[in-house]
């Protein structure tokens, strides 16, 4: 993200708790800091743009601090669950300065050295057009994502928590489920190709990261689970009682030629802060649309 | 196959049931043919090594004809279950001449367009060690897939159904669930990153060909998915009591960082053909060694 930022021609400056990944960010040649007060304080008197950028559990230590130090910041973050971020700012009283992000981008490494200034080129960073959102702060943030390369998304928190579920949490715990039944049975690793390699590849991620990002999303997760539990299970008895795989093979199948045919229009008409902004921005998104160069809007270059 | 053995140097002549295949592979320079009693009598003529390409439904009468026309040449196959096909090249009378083979590389796609000579390069490639095989036709085998430029695993055909349940099989039917589920969500196609993208990518692969190896090895499939099942129940029943995901979660991605630094032993010291060859191949092969250099044996070169 720092590189990102840093690379569009930003002024940032980095906060981390950890004194090695300040320093691996410093020798690289970037602004950081291990402390939270002075980065806030910097951050207050600039004005800037702050983006909040650690796990779940992080979150609401982090709000009281920005709080206290920083309340009139505009404040995004870009955390892989949308609605339980959002429960927390509005607990911490930020509400009304708070434009949800995600960039749908990233590794199965974490720490400085997983990252470069290239991550977020391409890929579809989530805006959060919830209710609450102002213009102002919403061009901010579509700015920061268009400038590091990401199309925009416009999405309310609540769909993108249902899709990111059914799209990212529930591959995490099919890539886990597969690595650990695979493990239990003598000559699978040996033979293991591509479909293994491939389909597991996220298992490789940080268990920690895993876990909060599933964790705070279990009101999303458990339904999806339930459901992909009931295809899997029909698939079963239908495979024991008829032999045959048909029905889900030609389901997936059709579905993941669906995905591959994609096409993503441009969302080019609405201006930020119209009426119904909101509503017909989540409604393109939704519909597949995406930004890729700035709408029009309080925010205007 | 046709362009890894020519490019190795092999005298070689395809068979395709399509004419546009074999037409295509003739417009590269390769020998094809859409006359299966003219490709046949070639080889018994030639003493060739069959090798059976087809989906497990295709297998029974090509045996059928091999019977009538070539039965005295060394037989072996590259289809992803081994059992079923053993079963088969018993029914047909030809065990002696066969040795399985199952070369774990592939792509999604297929069709002649979709192959290339470097495909098998460091990929596993099965050959079979039951009670049945020949030095003499396993040798050639094992010749077959090194000039091809992949590692030889020896394997029981048992043993490798159940493995390749694990790592294909399941790794498949979970990719199909997962497009199957994500596009019943709005917005999750819009979403989607990294992790659906690798994690489904082979449910783009053709159906037909999908429920063929599936269905071929349901004896082994049906017990890894209700171990599946079970496993990701917990996982479910744990989110929704206590909020965690967290031994699914250590325990998948010890699984996968244990096979990121699998190591492969080579087989140097067993000379095929002596006394419990087959057992100490095997043994070897469970083990995760592999043969990157020929064997000593009767086709020693």
């Amino acid at each position: 993200m720092l590189r990102a930022a840093v690379s569009a021609g930003r002024q940032t400056l980095g906060y981390n708790r950890s004194g090695q990944g300040c320093q691996a960010a410093r020798s690289d040649g970037f602004a950081a800091t291990t402390d939270l007060a002075e980065a806030l304080a910097w951050a207050a008197e600039q004005g800037a743009l702050i983006v909040l950028a650690v796990p779940m559990p992080a979150v609401a230590s982090l709000l009281l601090r920005i709080k206290q130090i920083a309340p009139g910041c505009p404040l995004t973050d870009v955390i892989s669950v949308k609605g339980a971020v959002l429960q927390q700012v509005h607990s911490a009283g930020l509400l009304d300065r708070y434009v949800g992000g995600h960039p749908m981008a990233g590794t199965a490494h974490s720490g400085w050295s997983s990252g470069h200034a290239g991550l977020f080129i391409g890929a579809p960073w989530v805006v959060s057009v919830d209710d609450h959102v102002e213009a102002a702060i919403w061009s901010q943030v579509m700015h920061l994502a268009l400038d590091c390369g990401a199309v925009v998304v416009p999405a309310k928190s609540d769909e993108h928590d249902a899709a990111v579920a059914a799209i990212s949490h529930l591959p995490h715990l099919f890539a886990e489920t597969m690595a650990a039944a695979a493990a239990e049975v003598p000559l699978a690793f040996a033979l293991a190709a591509g479909s293994f390699r491939d389909g597991t590849r996220v298992a490789g991620t940080s268990p920690d990261l895993v876990r909060a990002m599933c964790e705070a999303n279990a009101d999303k997760l458990i339904p999806t689970l339930d459901r992909a539990l009931e295809l899997l299970n029909r698939t079963r008895n239908s495979l024991a009682d008829n032999g045959s795989v048909a029905e889900m093979v030609n389901i997936g199948h059709a579905a993941r030629v669906r995905f591959d045919h994609l096409t993503r229009p441009d969302i080019l008409t609405v201006a930020l802060g119209e009426d119904n902004w909101r509503e017909e921005l989540a409604a393109a998104g939704r519909a597949g649309a995406v930004i890729r160069s700035a709408l029009r809007g309080p925010g205007s270059r």
